[in-house]
């Protein structure tokens, strides 16, 4: 399967679901919204709910299932969330024990899917307003930072360090910057913070907690967006007995359009 | 105790405590954000938490306690959700069981609560700007309707008809009012519908289903915005065996001012 002939989400689902892609959805279906899949026993998920509702920045939910409930409503028509995205991980204690093409064998009653917004859908308009994104360039993992900033924790869910992703832009670039991402709170939003990484406890830019360093440019300042990795590690803490992620760059691609999360 | 003497949220919630204020809380302490409350027992909390993800226009939630907590952590400092509003309702499936100065006495160890935002903040927001708020003018209550946009249930919360609040403007102060609301979505945010009443099901303006008529002047539109009582409607459905609400314009009031809520 050519990754260029799958252009639009429903073609990228259908291949995940009958075997014929489990690669990465990076670059697939450009324009659709691609989003972060967590899957969570319904104990579990109330904490994780809550740990949405009170720091929606780094976790933007985009949509939830009925507990039990496979299929998705809103995201997109027709789908499985079982079966529809290239590959997952299944999780115990807070420890990685397989990754899985589908997870129809793990399905249960008491589970409940989130999908979550992805910084994805917020550098498409960033690029297509002209604003290059530098690991994009570089072609890198985006450099990502355990900061100072604290999110308050829900339930066996800790209150956690934010981890923010950066971006470096001149200051002009950074207000257009801070503009065009501010108009989609539901995929990150606008930027926690610019400029002095020292202000949000970040000691050397040059040396990510996750991702890749990028090159800043002088005259450039650092921004710092809220990063979907933030609720990864608060769950991880807090080890939950059992629960589904997918794997790394292997995200959901609903029908929605990227632009629909324009507000 | 003298209404106008109470200027701010402290000493209001104060007030209530100490049993020197039961009355309606609107026009106290002015620029101070109100709220809502309801509170279940957790298993409903779930289905209500998941209700207001869905729905965030009719339902933005502000803060949501943990389980057993009644302490407010961030739109009040040293506020008891139990005993700091000037009145509660006690419900049991459904139905309104007694009206409570404080709820001391019913506080359980697996209740929630949920302090939601509510159209008190963006009225004041719109007469600052100089765009008078009709009901206010003709000393009613707001006019209401169940309209045919439809809230995605949750759990046992069934589907329900989004109830609609309305204010007349002329076009161009509709378009002020709608930017102005708009910057402020955990308080319902951006209307939800200008213009033709029967395009969102509302057969007669002048017969609200809930509150008050109020003049339509030639040359405005009706100016539709996504209302509180949508939840409760649908709670009431549902009949859940115990919850706990504010009585009617008797709120919380939290330390955050109205425009800590524009983003």
């Amino acid at each position: 399967m050519k990754i260029n002939s799958m252009k639009s989400a429903s073609e990228v689902r259908t291949a995940c679901r009958t075997g014929r892609w489990d690669g990465p959805t990076c670059g697939l279906a450009p324009g659709f919204v691609q989003a972060n899949l967590a899957v969570f026993p319904k104990d579990w998920a109330y904490d994780f709910l809550l740990f949405a509702q009170r720091n929606p920045r780094p976790v933007p939910v985009l949509e939830v299932g009925e507990t039990g409930d496979f299929l998705v409503k809103e995201l997109a028509e027709d789908a499985d969330i079982r079966t529809d995205l290239p590959k997952y991980i299944v999780w115990e204690n807070g420890k990685p024990v397989c990754e899985v093409p589908d997870i129809v064998d793990f399905w249960r009653e008491d589970l409940v899917w989130f999908l979550i917004g992805c910084s994805f859908s917020f550098e498409e308009e960033l690029m297509n307003a002209g604003l290059p994104v530098r690991h994009i360039e570089e072609k890198v993992n985006v450099p990502m930072y355990r900061s100072s900033l604290i999110c308050r924790g829900a339930g066996k869910i800790p209150d956690t360090p934010m981890v923010v992703s950066m971006r470096p832009y001149t200051p002009e670039d950074a207000e257009r910057a801070s503009e065009i991402t501010g108009r989609m709170p539901s995929v990150h939003g606008a930027p926690v913070h610019k400029g002095s990484p020292d202000a949000i406890g970040i000691k050397d830019i040059q040396k990510p907690d996750f991702g890749d360093a990028v090159t800043v440019y002088p005259g450039e300042i650092p921004v710092f967006w809220a990063c979907g990795v933030t609720p990864q590690s608060a769950v991880m803490e807090a080890k939950p007995p059992f629960m589904i992620s997918h794997a790394p760059g292997h995200m959901f691609i609903g029908d929605k359009r990227n632009e629909e999360y324009r507000i």
